[in-house]
């Protein structure tokens, strides 16, 4: 009844997404501050009887915008519906006969693979999570993906090591930037684009925009390769983005203040949870993005149950290397409190415990 | 820098969005009517501070009300951004070594076979476009689909055909029912699917709902085909569908009568339409969809010319058996009066010029 390849197929899991409202919801990187202003209103201002008709397959304004923000030319942007479509997309037009990407990374990156029968490797990450920078120049793979930073660790590649992978491989490289806005100014590696042709640089509305709920991401790169792209797009769906989406994306992207704003406080609640966490003897990454990845005192399943039944929601992975880790993202002043309040009580707890032992 | 296969894509071709508003657009079968006033009210009620969290992966209110209207269990309906979306999963999950549809058809499926490197074969319609019985019953096919009504011809499958198809077959067999909603009433293959295991029908809120520009489509089936289709997208795309589209297209759902009202309008201009046409002289398939197939009584594309000359925008393919004719979506009263008066007057000229000669 079913194709062999759809048989085969190992679907990514998703963090959940609770019904019960009463969760304290730090599990899927959502930001917790609202759209913008102009968002907002873009929104209540779209007329309803537009609905009737396809919405623009190039959403040519909001492109215009990303355009002029990214500093290139609207053909050096390609819209999706996400930026998960978007990688999808990537990794079938862009990867001839195999691609490498860290062992602890975006677990996407493998589902993909086997959607598209692509060869992966994987390249373990250093002991404390950083890449192995021999790993990744002058090579002669198929194809390279960092995310950057990384997910879930949380961790940036070193100011330079991108352009030093894109400039000494041959084949493309791809730099999934999900949580740059997180990340120092000029961490991005999209000005790259117009001094290498084989980089995709891929972000997304959904984290520093907050709106994960409209679906919109965007690729940066060279002519070339965002009309492999497109073709692939054309190949599969005319019209990914509705028209509600390119509006409030279009809105979002000419707010700039705020979304600076958001950015800044996000980073500074970010800050303060892991000088707490840490004062209190809980090891904490450096992260660059808009979440923490956190070393239980005891297993990481433990503190994920824990921190469940006080109605706070993380993510853990019962995976090799990090399962003694969660991943939480970086909520209100607030949540962050109550989230701390709590392991900070599980680390006295476990203490006691091996006190008493 | 491009693999081979997204090389080797041919991209489907969309019905031009033209930036000029005033043009008669008669080209991509988009409704004349605005959504109703449910799901108008649905858009302006959005709470934008959703719009920060991830939409409901699995569209669980939509998919229960959908299921609710389809007499089938909510595990019966897959959701997609767009039917077309799901017809890409339907042909990378439902067919095994190849696939057949009409030589005229919507000419996305092919497109969907280079894609995921499916062999297709076109059965050729019979000289009226009706499908050719024999071809599809009993066979021994990877897959089989069929556009009911078909698309660009408006003809529907003769009634009892479909369930023929499906039961004399093994082979998944994908109903395409774009346009099932200006057929007559029980035309619909969806509840043969408590029968038969083997069959996949595809709906779209783009043509009868009004909602082109939200992009939402649904498929209905056995447990078992949707199973299929959503450990596709879930190695594609955790959230296809944003939270504004779930929201709207809900209510477009709960407001019936709006909907049978809007179907019934624009089936009465529809037959007024055709009967003008061929009362003077030109001839017009029986049609079963929202647009109908109108036979130039010149070339196809010397009337496309003509009519884009007055702002009128219709559908011309210059293809095999084809190229004589236009698809013509059916617009309101009052633009559809626009169109045939073009065409009488090019009838005309075109009349008095074979006079003359």
């Amino acid at each position: 009844m079913i194709s062999d390849r759809a048989s085969k197929l190992k679907p990514y899991t998703a963090g959940e997404q609770p019904k019960d409202k009463t969760f304290i919801k730090l599990n899927t990187n959502e930001n917790p501050f609202p759209p913008g202003e102009m968002a907002e209103a873009a929104l209540k201002n779209i007329d309803a009887d537009n609905l009737k008709l396809y919405p623009d397959p190039d959403a040519s304004q909001l492109r215009a915008l990303i355009a002029a923000k990214e500093n290139v030319e609207p053909e050096n942007i390609f819209m999706g519906n996400g930026s998960d479509e978007i990688l999808a997309f990537a990794f079938y037009a862009l990867f001839n006969g195999g691609v490498v990407f860290p062992d602890i990374t975006y677990s996407f990156y493998p589902t993909y693979c086997t959607l598209f029968n692509i060869d992966y490797k994987v390249l373990p990450l250093d002991e404390d999570f950083s890449l192995i920078k021999e790993d990744y120049i002058s090579k002669n793979y198929g194809g390279i993906v960092i995310a950057n930073p990384n997910a879930p660790t949380s961790v940036a590649a070193q100011s330079g090591f991108i352009e030093q992978v894109v400039s000494t491989n041959k084949c493309n490289v791809l730099i999934d930037e999900a949580y740059i806005d997180f990340a120092p100014k000029g961490s991005s590696a999209a000005p790259l684009i117009k001094k290498y042709t084989n980089l995709l640089v891929v972000k997304t509305f959904s984290k520093s925009y907050s709106l994960a709920g409209i679906r919109c991401g965007y690729a940066i790169g060279s002519k070339e390769l965002i009309s492999a792209l497109s073709a692939v797009k054309d190949s599969f769906n005319s019209y990914p983005l509705d028209h509600v989406c390119q509006k409030v994306c279009a809105a979002a992207v000419k707010d700039n203040a705020y979304h600076e704003k958001c950015c800044a406080d996000i980073i500074n609640i970010r800050e303060r949870t892991v000088d707490e966490l840490r004062a209190s003897g809980i090891k904490v990454l450096d992260s660059s993005a808009n979440f923490i990845f956190v070393k239980s005192p005891s297993s990481g399943k433990e503190l994920f149950e824990y921190l469940r039944a006080q109605k706070v929601l993380v993510r853990f992975w019962d995976k090799p290397r990090i399962s003694d880790y969660l991943r939480v993202s970086v909520g209100s002043f607030e949540q962050m409190e109550r989230f701390t309040d709590a392991v900070k009580s599980f680390n006295k707890e476990i203490n006691s415990k091996k006190e008493i032992f």
